[in-house]
């Protein structure tokens, strides 16, 4: 199980790396960058394979109960999770491919590009920690930077349609795509977390925490 | 199994009737069909909850082996796919709602959005017949309606991306956003079909395939 959990958790730390590389190559139109993330995107597609079988193999040969049973099952969800992280940094990089000499982005949306792929990267990485600590609490903490995510993305959309745009409809619909990788990337970031706290307590996140809530009254 | 599989073909039928719902508010600028999509969205949300719990009952209850455990698996799969599709068709419906009593469409890009609609719709039906039927073969024709999707949706770039564009950036970054929500919705019924795929043989795909051709090969 830890042997299964360690390798989502490269798989994430992978995921960070194409989304970090993949930011890069957006903001300086980069085409070196932006190729290397497409490259090394199979590396992630082989740990979707090598972590599906580690799982089918704990299934099969192992016959588990109740708690294994719950983590194995997380395990496959997310697989599904972690491989579309990586997709979501696959898509940004082909559009600075796509667009490059130019740059993709207009100069003045730099600035929440620069803050989203942060915001991706950190998330990534605690998506990864949680994987190996299996501590629930950290595990419900990626909501916040989510919550952050949310309000750049939130922002990034009052900017494109602000009556000031002066970058014209292709521009808008690129940053308008882009916004939606990086909002995609944290969510699937939150189900991981999401799943880690079930793989350790069997419970949702609401769950556990009315549960945590009621223990501290219980203490008071 | 059979259960299992019904309550996910059940869960894709509503899928569907929420994007052909969700696809005639935004056509026709009708709240009340909009709301009426947000509301049902809670139906499609307890199935998901109802198929995981009858695929943790399976694996449980009955220490399942091999092509068992195989279908299992693609269950708790499947039942990602399927809210997932669910979610999609709530997000087009939002966007009627929150365009109302405006159109959120110009009329120049109805008829795509009438024709993503159908395919949507088309392909949510079918998930539900291969995961009845359980036809390898039938589940790998999704693809090609996916690849009608995927011609739309290029196309509906060229008519953003033209000149002749009147309807500004607000308009544009709507289009852009819904023509992804149906795109992604045909993704996940592709997704679907590949699962059952595996399901029924245990092979991806592209194995299936080229078994079933080596075969034609030995006949002739």
């Amino acid at each position: 199980m830890a042997g299964l959990n360690a390798t989502l958790g490269e798989e994430c730390e992978l995921a960070g790396i194409a989304m970090e590389r993949a930011t890069q190559a957006l903001l300086q139109a980069d085409l070196a960058i932006a190729e290397q993330v497409i490259t090394d995107h199979e590396k992630i597609t082989v740990l979707s394979a090598d972590a599906e079988e580690q799982a089918f193999a704990l299934l099969a040969l192992q016959a588990p109960v109740a708690g294994d049973l719950r983590a194995i099952v997380s395990g496959f969800q997310i697989v599904a999770d972690v491989d579309r992280m990586g997709a979501l940094a696959l898509h940004v990089a082909k559009v600075a491919r796509r667009r490059h000499p130019a740059h993709a982005l207009p100069e003045e949306v730099n600035g929440y590009f620069a803050e989203m792929g942060r915001l991706a990267v950190k998330m990534a990485r605690a998506a990864r920690e949680v994987l190996n600590s299996q501590d629930p609490t950290d595990a419900i903490q990626l909501r916040e930077d989510d919550d952050a995510m949310d309000d750049l993305h939130r922002h990034l959309f009052t900017v494109l349609m602000d009556r000031e745009w002066r970058h014209g409809v292709a521009a808008a619909v690129d940053v308008t795509l882009l916004g939606r990788y990086y909002e995609r990337f944290a969510d699937h970031a939150v189900l991981i977390g999401r799943r880690v706290v079930f793989q350790a307590t069997g419970k949702t996140p609401e769950q556990f925490q009315e549960a945590e809530e009621r223990l501290e009254d219980d203490y008071i």
